[in-house]
């Protein structure tokens, strides 16, 4: 038996996590755009990382240099993905960590993420100088979490306590993330920390069973980034630990983060799950649920509330994976729209009220497998918003 | 030796075809929604036609009844795709196409192609009526390639003939597609009629070849429809053959089709050639060309005429292919932007003024295989024209 109870506070949460945000004027007017989490004891870690080929320079330098090896320290910079920058790059983030080693004793095995354009060398001086304005005994996680944002509209932090018959132990998180969200890994980076007494196994076990419903299921346009990173820490400060516990918990807190992220996909308006159902197979339901999050002619009518469900089977059709217009159905909510039977007119105009709603789902009943062949993925609508920003990012 | 020269017409500039559009009430305002080709000889048929598993109840009607047979007449409407239609959607395809042979005696094993939305029946009574409105002699291939159009802009045919030392042949097209293009076959329709005395097994072949690199290599926006259909048809007329003059006029043709549908990209202001060159393989180059005609945020840097090569380096390592950012080469006409040494700061102005214009090269040199190891896709930019089309696509 255990209990999971909303609280605040972020990553500084969790007993013994300090956290902030800065401005190193790598953003215009001051705002804030590098941030750290540090730990007044050491932290095991794990992580998953990006499955494109071009890394970034934080992420080689992590692998090359700090994988394995126990942390106190985080530092994150946005506006900079540092990613497709040579050597260099890879030089600067142990030239910048260096420095923040000489400047603050206590710091062991510092990690580096960054986060915003690709293709440009990192302002080395900038970060440095912003050391002078870091408090480690903050815990201001509203500032942390601001400062990781790229062209995010809103901060994205949980914070959960658990509480078990022996104990308790609490989780907090926060991530970045709004665009270049893909299936294959979001493009974002998500911090979670935790005081649980949690075995080295179930650290790297339970994050990835996590990400692949989670993270791995949400898209806001189908690209994949240089820099997407997912780290989980644990003090072990609390002696309290249950495995399945720790993984509900985990879930809803790497779930509440990713809807957070397709929430606010660059521009979308709403959130829609895609229910594909009695598949041959799971994995072909999971196939054939990204493809619908990524279907340019589906998003559209998504942000049109236009329940044009030929787009939708169109896309079943094409994406590869085994399909009989004859056993299908596609409801969007509750209404059957589409029933190989007989077209139902009546059902659009009830489905498109449902499309005006914030989030609804969208269930496609493949009718040839058992329930077990079923997968959601999560997308979200592409209107003018969308293009605004990603037509204009740089400038 | 051969000369090929452009000349007018469209379908009808070959001996014995004949076209015309008419208004059947589909369309709004009396627009032209129904064409016609017919030739007043028999002609030999090849098609291609979607991969979408979900095939419209036009296809199905063809591949059941008509495949394999000689026939003189296509039979075209808009506005309705006639596809998720079910068994009463191929059972109105016979219908229409038996009161068509009615009316009139002198047509044999008649084609229908459909276009336009899915999933609502045919208005069948409407199609009949238009009969009347035909006239068999008629040559006004203007009506015949508007009547075609859903969200196209514009109406795209070519006609071409070809001199040869024993004679001339006549190559003459039409085709219709703005959205739902992708890799894997446009969403399209596209009629080629030739009077060359060109063998069946040619035909096959030539059609197949010539698709590979034109229909096949342009996206818009990386859907797949479920009425993708082009057909190539002769009545031999002419005695006049070359294999290799036929197979360059046809290319140009195709060609010159799958450009104007990509420039007509439901609101693209721009073609962008994808140029992969020195993959592993041609496979690879292939896949990778493609995904860059299909990433969302290559195609907003594209509309937004911002440089971001980084972009384009991320799609490039996230497409599933091989490739190592220390041989990658990015450039964006002949502007070298990123060459895996040095970032290159002063070319990004020089490349912006070169993406303001309406169709430019992107060449990315993997620096891996050999030059064999090449392929060239077609794609365009995505900006506020295509949200503003598709989500109101319907209304």
């Amino acid at each position: 038996m255990f209990d999971i109870i909303p609280i605040d506070g972020g990553v500084s949460a969790v007993d013994g996590i300090y956290c902030d945000g800065v401005s190193a004027g790598l953003k215009k007017d001051n705002a804030l755009d590098v941030a750290f989490i540090y730990s007044d004891s050491l932290l095991d870690v794990e992580s998953i990382f990006t499955t494109n080929l071009f890394k970034a320079a934080p992420i080689s330098y992590y692998l090359e240099h700090t994988k394995g090896k126990q942390s106190n320290f985080i530092l994150i910079n946005t506006k900079n993905a540092n990613a497709m920058t040579g050597d260099r790059g890879i030089k600067d983030v142990g030239e910048i960590l260096d420095s923040l080693k000489d400047r603050f004793h206590i710091i062991t095995n510092p990690i580096m993420c960054s986060t915003g354009v690709i293709g440009q060398y990192l302002p080395k001086e900038k970060i440095i100088n912003s050391f002078d304005l870091f408090n480690l005994k903050s815990k201001n996680h509203i500032n942390a979490s601001n400062a990781i944002l790229t062209t995010d509209r809103f901060n994205k932090e949980i914070a959960l306590r658990v509480d078990l018959e022996e104990g308790s132990f609490t989780i907090g998180a926060m991530a970045k993330g709004a665009g270049m969200i893909e299936p294959a890994m979001a493009t974002m980076l998500c911090f979670i920390v935790t005081d649980a007494n949690i075995p080295k196994d179930d650290m790297k076990y339970l994050l990835d069973e996590c990400a692949f419903s989670t993270f791995n299921a949400i898209s806001v346009d189908g690209d994949t980034s240089t820099n997407d990173s997912v780290f989980l820490l644990t003090n072990r400060k609390s002696k309290a630990y249950n495995k399945e516990a720790f993984k509900c918990a985990l879930d809803m807190v790497m779930k509440k983060l990713a809807l957070d992220i397709l929430k606010d996909g660059e521009g979308s308006s709403k959130v829609v799950a895609f229910e594909v159902k009695n598949a041959k197979n799971k994995n072909e339901a999971m196939k054939c649920a990204k493809a619908l999050t990524n279907s340019l002619l589906v998003k559209t009518a998504l942000f049109g509330c236009d329940p044009n469900w030929g787009r939708i089977a169109s896309t079943i059709g094409s994406c590869g994976i085994f399909a009989d217009s004859n056993t299908l159905k596609i409801y969007i909510g509750d209404i059957l729209i589409y029933d190989c039977q007989e077209i139902n007119f009546d059902a659009e105009s009830k489905a498109a009220k449902i499309m005006k709603e914030d989030s609804f789902r969208i269930i496609c009943d493949l009718g040839i497998g058992d329930s077990s062949s079923s997968f959601t993925a999560y997308g979200c609508d592409l209107g003018h918003k969308y293009v605004e920003i990603n037509s204009d990012y740089r400038s």
